[in-house]
């Protein structure tokens, strides 16, 4: 019998910038309290599946944080480790950051707002280091070349390494995984797992605060079964308004 | 010069037992409203201190956890990772916890009431497993040789290990630590730091929700200088009435 391992994926709650329809990126906003309430409603939905993550990965943005740490409050595991890093972050908007996407789209057009939000590989113009939006002076990026903008394709390139020398051991020795990150972040994730094109990508939403499940063989951590959400409905729901964001 | 490491250690805030005057030990109650404000005060303390933890370690129970999240929220830096122990845990309580510390003492006498409170090396009797307070079946400790009561000697030799294991190679690799735990695992921390003898620890109190910052000589983790609270009038204060309990 196949020996399988289970990752749990779950993207942040709603931001007081995805609530003002801001591009946010790497900037650190905080949770509404709608957003909140998405991450203990994860919790409730892990503990009703019988779902008990063993360790937790966030990016270093506190909106992800804040929703793991209250989903797993709810879920009764507040307190496994948790490891954090940069390469969860948010794909980097560049100079997008901190600007109004209906803004943007009425500015620049359908064709290059989609383009900038959904192409693989066209990252948006550079963010200037002494933009207030600028990450160039947190400290807690110290010591790390960040990025100043970036496509999907970036940030599945920064993320694989993490993924290679850290998840996958612990996957690997059997400990049941939780990531709580970003919309880019796991769809860079969900491309690398499911094995989705370059162009297929796009197409791809991944809704707030519902927990998505990947059984993975032991040996190869390929799905075993494709990846279901925990409340398939709402996040059909969910996927729906990410996608029509901006319009 | 001699390098300096820089530790810090936190008690957790007021918690719902300690609000009742119940022994608590490893049952796992939350944090009152005060206990909250008491872990965040203790994260303004840190920024105004220029403090910036780069580890977390903490016991498995959560108001430890929580007074954690919310002091690392404050000074900035909810983005470290954190590591957590039941070595860190509370000392356990034996057959005690749950019950009401003025009670012991009117039942038992003042004499055994602080014999069980601060002798060094006499446990209570111990905790039965089939007990309402029992962490017997609890799926943190899974796999575990957990305690049915401890005396702070026991806290010691199960918390050393971990010590010299986990913690000092992250002081020794130059990284802030910040500990958030509990009054008598400090107070074991404390005795192994400060050298302080088996009859005098039990004078040795330590306050809630108030860091206490120890500079540690990078090749012996000794102190180089005493340990200091970050707020000393609020600190002495805060002892004290640790000290009257059950009166």
């Amino acid at each position: 019998m196949t020996e399988v391992r289970t990752l749990i994926v779950v993207r942040h709650g709603q931001s007081e910038w995805n609530e003002k329809n801001l591009f946010t990126g790497w900037v650190d906003v905080e949770l509404t309290e709608q957003g909140r309430a998405e991450g203990k409603r994860a919790g409730v939905l892990m503990r009703e599946a019988g779902l008990a993550p063993e360790i937790l990965y966030t990016s270093l943005l506190t909106r992800a944080i804040d929703t793991a740490n209250l989903a797993l409050k709810e879920a009764g595991r507040a307190w496994i480790d948790a490891k954090r890093t940069w390469r969860l972050n948010e794909r980097h908007y560049g100079a997008l950051q901190g600007k109004d996407k209906a803004q943007i789209r009425d500015e620049f057009g359908e064709e290059q707002f989609m383009t900038w939000r959904r192409s693989y590989d066209t990252p948006p113009p550079p963010l200037d280091d002494d933009s207030e939006w600028s990450q160039a002076d947190d400290v807690r990026y110290a010591g790390h070349d960040i990025p100043r903008t970036e496509c999907l394709k970036d940030v599945l390139e920064r993320f694989l390494p993490y993924w290679e020398s850290d998840i996958v051991p612990d996957l690997r020795s059997g400990r049941t995984v939780l990531i709580a990150a970003h919309g880019n972040s796991l769809r860079a994730l969900v491309k690398h797992l499911d094995g989705i094109s370059d162009d297929d990508i796009s197409g791809l939403n991944i809704p707030t605060g519902i927990p998505l499940v990947y059984r993975l063989d032991a040996e190869t951590l390929r799905p075993t079964e494709p990846a279901a959400y925990l409340d398939p409905a709402a996040a059909a729901a969910g996927a729906a308004a990410v996608a029509s964001q901006g319009k």
